[in-house]
């Protein structure tokens, strides 16, 4: 198989560096463009392994879902534009089998369409590896059949979309919790399909704190699905016949299967480098440095398969995310021509769809935070997504993670119908810019009624934080309680207590607080609760002054308690 | 008259400072109730001349507009409440005449709602100014007609709702093309009035650069509504048996104006301050310090009425907005009681609804910061505010100001129907974080269809900037053309290029470029033009490639242009 660069082209000359490069999605394709813009000389080859070049896989599910109603939408550039507009020649349907570091030469297999298979060669002065990964398939018996798929490329999406218009499936089961697993599950809700979610870890959405997980859970079985965590799929079973499918969970429960998306993770496609002898690192990622470049500094890698730097501690980690590809495809294309782009490293920054709410993260998790043995502290507020006068507000649920000792920011995560990437965004920056609790109090966000508020949700979880760690107003998180021997003080209006009570709490309204504490013992442990956190720490404060000197509020208040009764 | 501290409450014993703070909305409210939170025997008053106290003075053009149904709603604090849950003194209907910063008293007149006025003293150990700003009354002839209102209090804005009630006004006109002049405008559009909005200066909102005035004039129109820009009213006449009114304006022009708001910009209340010796800065505002206390260190002061610094540069100006206004508050409490607090400055973040549009901006406009003396750099971007592929994605215009020998961003702008808020929150904590093009380019925003693109508006307008400062792609401002002795070069499609031609512009489409350089000059001066910026810059990095030295291209390409046609 020729080169399109030797056959040669009309007026045009392509004799500079032979850049190849395997994998033609999100980091792929963005190399070969980016190389082109550098270098109008260079002879630039794309394998993907494929049948098709830079499509669209974050919008997958939403074209099984029927948001997107036009399939060629997701195909975001075909050999002939890459062509036309780039001069990149494109093999798609085409594995590299093999690298000869020495030689500088990949060995390629390509399938055609009729089934046949050529074998050939391809030199490089620089070659960029952008595989990816696989999707991980969970040792589950009964994965072969004709019911299970997976949800990764353009044939898997047409997989799935066909059997559902064909196979009049009634019943879905999403192996999976993570974002791809649940995008699909929505897509299978809208489609109508009786829909359920088995994730193994005890919450969904595994790099997301359990309380959010929660909220995801909530807002997936208040659209009508089941969601089961704890436990793994051990069996699937199909009948052909009847066309209706059974799974068995390890707890030796059965649940209906006609269709079966399994998403269990991805393990990043380094098979090729290893082969090499290029290095995978911890994370199971191929270690590059800051250039991107590999051990071979004539081999670059981008995209799912490295390892990158995780900007909040620096540690390495695999970041499987498109933001971050696309960059990093960005700066190998430069490098591989004699530039010297440097990658700072991801955040991690992560937003998801779920029904009407969204979920956003950035940074490090709490549990991430206190794994990297940060002194870490955290600060939950629900609070109005804009100003409660202006109609259509809705609580907005906010976490900051922040190292306690010099108050710096590691990350947040937000839940809610509206704003939250907005915030989640903001906290990103403030991540970039090693921001500590004190400029977010600070921060100037824009603010008209239909947006936000005088104070936006992350001034207030900023402030509450403060207050926390300066003794001004200390707060307790949800998730540590039950506290022993402590009193539940609540706050709250009578009407709001009687419509959701807390057993064995003391009732004193915030306005009858001052008149009332005779009713409460000065040395005690006081926890004071009230419905989003935000009139318990007003009272907190009445108590510190009065001499009660072990008054804390739970942050959160009924709102986050709430999220931990499943 | 007694305060209520003086006379006594049961159980409780106020022995603390008296603080006294002057104004009742969003700076002094926030200081009244954070000084309770500091102490619970301090004596706090609140002064206030108006009949409402903590009014939502942001949400007034909504309740007139019908957004807003319930006018409680806008009425977030009364006494009564201040009361109960504060311990509050609040005298609504008071005048503050006089400081006596030696005895440390202030002169007070209180006008009862019979007409009787009242004169008394009020001794303070520390005194909060949070006086404001009140509109400027422009010299027009004919401002005290009955069809003339203004929209800054409670009772600006039912005047406003009922004279449309029941005078049945036709049309109306809006002077002043600022923030509550637009949003009032939209109301009246949106209760069917012909209006009409003019503004002295030549384009609306004239915080914003020229193109996003006009954006904004342009979102306007396209609602019914008659913009004009570059004229003043003259005169008002009203017939009060037809109820129809008419506007003279400056170009000799009459305007049908049955109802008239004159929103033509703010001036401080520094009145009493001066009168009591305390510096007023060349601002117009209060002079205070980082602590936001004046010369006399008993007297401190927030929110409109005061200079404060601006983060970008340090320059002492006024940043009359709710947010600053309401952490001011916060701190001026802190500080009357003893604490130590710092106010850091304002980076002037503002967002306004526009019909369905929106218009967000952050830090330094363009002209602000040339004012400044800072080597001005723009990039302008007109990118989807979500994955094209994923419904309802519309376009965002985005403009980032910056330092061109440092890279750091000095501003942002944006308009668009969706997420322009969410950009110029990340460019106002970039701002925050002192972040340069650089960082920004690299900054891991949240991805996913419904939300973004793998890189973000933001990422690009980065690139695009870094890409000009090097010269790798260099582009020029819409607002610098024409150019003498330049060639423009259409490489939009054909089919685009028909549709919206280009009078004298070479038409060669991106595809065909590469075949096609032969028909340009090599040492001409080239303007790349497309339809947004994007594929001129493909261009013209072929076009630098093959030798075009003076290859640029028009930052924003057609969208760009499309703004500086009237």
């Amino acid at each position: 198989m020729q080169s399109i660069f030797d056959l040669g082209l009309p007026g045009m000359e392509f004799n500079g560096p032979r850049i190849v490069i395997i994998g033609g999605v999100a980091a792929g394709a963005t190399a070969a463009a980016r190389a082109r813009r550098q270098d109008e000389t260079a002879r630039i080859t794309l394998i993907e392994r494929g049948p098709y070049v830079s499509f669209a896989n974050c919008g997958l599910p939403y074209r099984v879902s029927g948001d997107i109603q036009k399939r060629s939408s997701l195909v975001l550039q075909t050999p002939e534009g890459f062509f036309s507009r780039y001069r990149v020649d494109v093999r798609l349907n085409t594995e590299a089998t093999a690298i000869d570091r020495e030689a500088r030469v990949v060995e390629l297999t390509t399938t055609e369409e009729d089934g046949t298979v050529e074998q050939h060669e391809l030199p490089y002065d620089a070659l960029i590896l952008a595989q990816g990964g696989s999707p991980i398939m969970p040792p589950i018996e009964g994965l072969d059949g004709p019911q299970v798929f997976r949800m990764w490329t353009i044939p898997d999406m047409d997989g799935v979309h066909s059997r559902i218009e064909q196979a009049a499936p009634e019943s879905a089961l999403v192996v999976g919790g993570g974002f791809i697993g649940l995008e699909t599950a929505e897509a299978f809700i809208k489609r109508g399909l009786s829909t359920t979610v088995v994730e193994a870890t005890p919450t969904l959405m595994p790099p997301a704190d359990t309380e959010f997980g929660l909220r995801i859970a909530q807002s997936l079985r208040a659209s009508g699905a089941q969601v089961i965590t704890g436990l793994t799929v051990t069996r699937l079973a199909y009948d052909t016949e009847t066309g209706r499918g059974t799974a068995h969970l390890s707890d030796g429960r059965e649940i209906p299967a006609d269709i079966v998306l399994v998403a269990a993770g991805v393990r990043p496609n380094t098979e090729l480098a290893q082969s090499a002898g290029l290095e995978i690192g911890p994370s199971g990622g191929l270690v590059v440095n800051e250039e991107l470049r590999t051990a071979d500094p004539a081999i670059l890698a981008a995209g799912d398969m490295i390892e990158v730097r995780r900007r909040v501690d620096g540690r390495r980690v695999r970041v499987p995310l498109a933001g971050p590809a696309n960059r990093q495809g960005r700066i190998a294309a430069i490098n591989a021509v004699g530039g010297s782009a440097r990658y700072v490293g991801a955040l991690g920054s992560s937003v998801f769809k779920v029904m009407e709410d969204t979920f956003a993260m950035t940074g490090l998790s709490e549990k991430a935070a206190r794994e990297a043995g940060f002194d870490t502290g955290t600060m939950v507020v629900h609070r109005g997504s804009h100003a409660g006068y202006y109609p259509g507000a809705t609580t907005l649920s906010l976490k900051l993670v922040y190292n306690k000792a010099d108050h710096r920011l590691l990350g947040a995560q937000a839940f809610g119908a509206e704003g939250v990437e907005k915030r989640i965004d903001v906290a990103a920056t403030a991540l970039a810019g090693k921001l500590t609790l004190d400029d977010i109090a600070e921060l100037d966000l824009s603010y008209a009624p239909p947006y936000s508020s005088a104070n936006d949700p992350l001034n207030m979880a900023a402030f509450a934080a403060l207050n926390d760690l300066s003794g001004y107003s200390p707060a307790i998180s949800a998730t540590e309680l039950p506290v022993a021997r402590a009193t539940m003080l609540d706050v709250r209006t009578y009407g709001e207590s009687s419509k959701d009570p807390v057993d064995g709490a003391v009732g004193i309204p915030l306005d009858e607080l001052r008149m009332r504490m005779d009713e409460l013992q000065k040395d005690a442990r006081i926890l004071v609760l009230s419905r989003d956190g935000y009139e318990s720490h007003i009272a907190t404060r009445q108590l510190k002054l009065a001499g009660f000197e072990k008054a804390t509020y739970i942050a959160g208040g009924m709102l986050s308690l709430k999220n931990y009764r499943k």
